[in-house]
């Protein structure tokens, strides 16, 4: 590198390790929000956050932060970069551009809209009236319309809707996710049509009984101690778990915490939070040291984050192999309180298929089918074919169609999730792209492996993890994400190897 | 107020805000790493509080602070500000000159120092090796002579030791500490030699009883509730309680956390650093909330904070009346492992006075003696007549000589404390300026309200937070201790109630 070159990029990099830094800090104060803060300090608590972002979104925007990549990408010699420090500077200045393109005004007018929105939307969603929130939720999505307008240039995508999917899965497109999820849709509807006639129904019934939270917690930590996520005491823990309303997963490198929810009537509840946000903890966890404050040191995107999470919480934790070895020390853990389980018809219950209203409560052959539901949505909202006020009525069409269900009211509708009311359009399909790409992702493994799922039946997961690390962790965020699949799974997007995998698990499980 | 005096005061307020809520911010991330922090976050947590610090610093030495500054004393129309407005911008002014004054050479040469110092005190105290310790001790001292020299010129100090001295308690002077401590000390001995000869003494026993972390945790909830000290999940609590190696108390106005540590074996010492705790907290969370972003709505220093710990620690914690009400539910609270203690027995002893070598272990008596002797020390250091090296040396004398105890090793002596190894010089005198101070309000508090110990013995506190509220709490840090002392008490600095209380009480308990 010639020397003025390299000292441009030895600064922009210091740089932005501060901007990691400041980053990890707000997660720890938003962390701390969730779970310990007094209840009093609410305000106090927003201020905080309030100056956190302003510093952050300052070293982030500032003029010299331009200049530094004026002169790299400007630079004779720009062609002489390697691959890492390509990336760490072209992700820098994307970050740059969609933070410095969208005039002050209009963001200031979204952050401040998001917070009337979300306010609105619990109140509306208790009081079931979907005509108290739609005013507000108009206004934003009015305001991320004008935002996406100008996103679209900067980001060069086809559609305005484009520009926001690519905050979340950089680069997918609304046209690649609409022909997946058209696959994904028929080979799901025809996989539901089997099983809904099954003359053999799984007896969910076994799993409703009381499990106090001490004894889930105990369930909780051996299923962490099997996955290899360390938490206190452990002297070497660079997690941890605590209780939270919702379960979530924050952090960076070397302290990546998970929440679950102990519900003393449904214990499989913390169960599988507990094994869909550890997968997203390891993948943090497992993020390349040597990367710890680049760019390219951070997960990929928030498809890919999604397919390690449902791994683990579906392929690898509602699966016989892993149970196999586990339920008699989790029975134990739990003693007496799940004595009369049975290993069969465990694996059965935690596997029962059946349309529903409510996202998060789906099971793995519905949930998609949830998500391909606001996706087709937010699309035609977002090409300003279907109208705010059009929603409910779309809504429950499509729910009718697809699951077969009669949505009562709004808020078991359109009023269900929080993600609208917050401003995150766009961000729905990543859940299925996730649970697609694990489908590849399993694919793979087992052609590497086809010893894995023998492996977990003994209680193994060394060979897999190693795995997951060289294909997935340790590329960080060096490649977009329709890259990283290609090179980690050998193929590019298909929804092929998911609906293989479910086939023939539900095949097993229902005898269809 | 001149309009562009007012525009200047307004802007160096916002500028404040800033510096307040990011310094409130710094304590939670640091609460976090004392209390939830994974282990192996350690090095990622010192990244974010360097950062931290970095931008705080900048924040409160930034040029804008400078001029505004300058625009405000130098404004002809300065004196038309009124006493709360002069008090803000001169106690804006005392950081801003201590920050910038002193070069930045210096002040990372002491950063750096200071860890290495706490560091090499940790392994030397570990093995018992002063030899070890000392050079680092003597570097750490040395740069801080440097800056105590500087300072005394920014702060107009007599002699450099002051200039440190006043970081902690604003223009307290080694002089007027020397001569109310001489009075202390005289006092304290004499009460003690009638204790120690007196005939009936307590029966300490009593209190080695195996209590479970969880029957303390029950413990320290009654207390704090018997105190005002709101915790979750109380849905109005501004506070915490958590277990840490040593208590303390961090937090800002409506988040003001407290820690306490439960040893099986003595469940009285985490009573007493409860209610220690609590009565910082209490300080915190009672600051005027319309000067909750101003620097006069801070505490007032170091001494008046411990004279509010130590109130609710010795003066309400350690009485016969508050143990009336309190003690049959405390019982309750911990059933059945305290089912046998007997009030009289109790009070007598957690009273219980026995010269001892190590300073947090020691009673109500014999507490102040080994401030004193650690004020003794300092002074003669950075006065340049002790060297480092003969430190060992004058401690175990002057240990022998007041209290009577043979110091067999460094660890358990001029080791012990933290303070030196952090570069904490001038703090130690604070903690029994706080015990004076508590003397002083007792006083007050029994003139305005002759009724407040019976008052307490009906499990009624009101009228005395009201009263502490209103002499102390309120005026937050609008008065240099002194002054505040002066209007709080109607006396000057005095150790005679202090000495008058003990007396008082120890004649009751030991009956000399």
């Amino acid at each position: 590198m010639p020397t003025n070159l390299g000292s441009a990029y030895k600064k922009i990099l210091e740089r932005y390790k501060n901007i990691a830094v400041l980053g990890s800090t707000e997660a720890i104060v938003q962390w701390d929000m969730e779970t310990k803060m007094p209840p009093k300090a609410v305000q106090l608590r927003s201020e905080q956050l309030a100056l956190l972002s302003e510093i952050h979104h300052k070293m982030a925007t500032s003029p010299t932060m331009g200049k530094l990549l004026d002169e790299i990408f400007k630079h004779p010699q720009y062609e002489t970069l390697n691959e890492v420090e390509k990336r760490n500077v072209q992700l820098i200045k994307k970050n740059y551009d969609e933070q410095t393109k969208l005039p002050s005004k209009l963001v200031s007018a979204i952050t401040r809209q998001q917070t009337i929105s979300v306010n609105t939307w619990k109140k509306a969603k208790a009081q079931k009236d979907y005509a108290l929130f739609k005013p507000e939720l108009e206004k934003l999505v009015n305001l991320n319309k004008q935002a996406a307008q100008i996103l679209m240039k900067v980001k060069e995508t086809k559609v305005p809707y484009d520009a926001l999917v690519d905050f979340y899965e950089p680069k997918m497109t609304a046209q690649a996710i609409s022909v997946v999820f058209g696959d994904l849709q028929a080979g799901l509807e025809k996989l539901l049509e089997k099983i809904t006639h099954a003359t053999s129904q799984p007896i969910v019934g076994i799993l409703a009984r009381e499990v106090s939270p001490d004894k889930q917690e105990k369930i909780a930590n051996r299923l962490m101690q099997t996955l290899g996520y360390e938490v206190p005491p452990s002297p070497t823990a660079g997690g941890r778990l605590d209780e939270t309303e919702h379960p979530f997963t924050t952090g960076f490198y070397d302290d990546v915490r998970i929440t679950t929810h102990y519900y003393p009537d449904m214990f499989a509840s913390s169960i599988f939070s507990v094994l869909h946000e550890t997968g997203h903890a390891l993948y943090e966890q497992g993020l390349p040291q040597e990367w710890k404050y680049q760019p390219i040191g951070a997960g990929c995107s928030m498809g890919i984050h999604e397919s390690q999470s449902r791994f683990y919480e579906n392929v690898i934790g509602r699966s016989q192999e892993f149970w196999t070895p586990l339920l008699p020390k989790v029975k134990a853990a739990a003693a007496p309180s799940l004595n009369q389980l049975e290993l069969g018809k465990f694996i059965r219950a935690i596997n029962a298929v059946k349309p529903s209203k409510i996202r998060i409560e789906a099971d793995e052959v519905t949930y998609c089918l949830h998500i391909i539901i606001r996706f087709q949505i937010e699309r035609e909202v977002f090409a300003d074919k279907l109208g705010v006020d059009e929603l409910p009525h779309v809504w429950n069409e499509k729910y009718k169609q697809a699951l077969g269900v009669k949505i009562e009211n709004d808020s078991e509708g359109v009023m269900q999730d929080t993600h609208w009311a917050s401003g995150y359009y766009g961000y729905f399909p990543t859940y299925a792209l996730g649970n697609i790409y694990s489908g590849q992702i399993i694919a793979a493994l087992q052609k590497a492996n086809p010893a894995w799922r023998s492996e977990l039946a003994q209680g193994n997961l060394a060979n897999s993890k190693k795995w997951l690390n060289s294909a997935i962790y340790s590329r960080g965020n060096l490649y977009d994400p329709a890259v990283l699949v290609k090179k980690a799974t050998g193929t590019p997007l298909t929804v092929k190897p998911y609906l293989s995998y479910l086939e023939e698990k539900f095949k097993g499980l229902y005898g269809f």
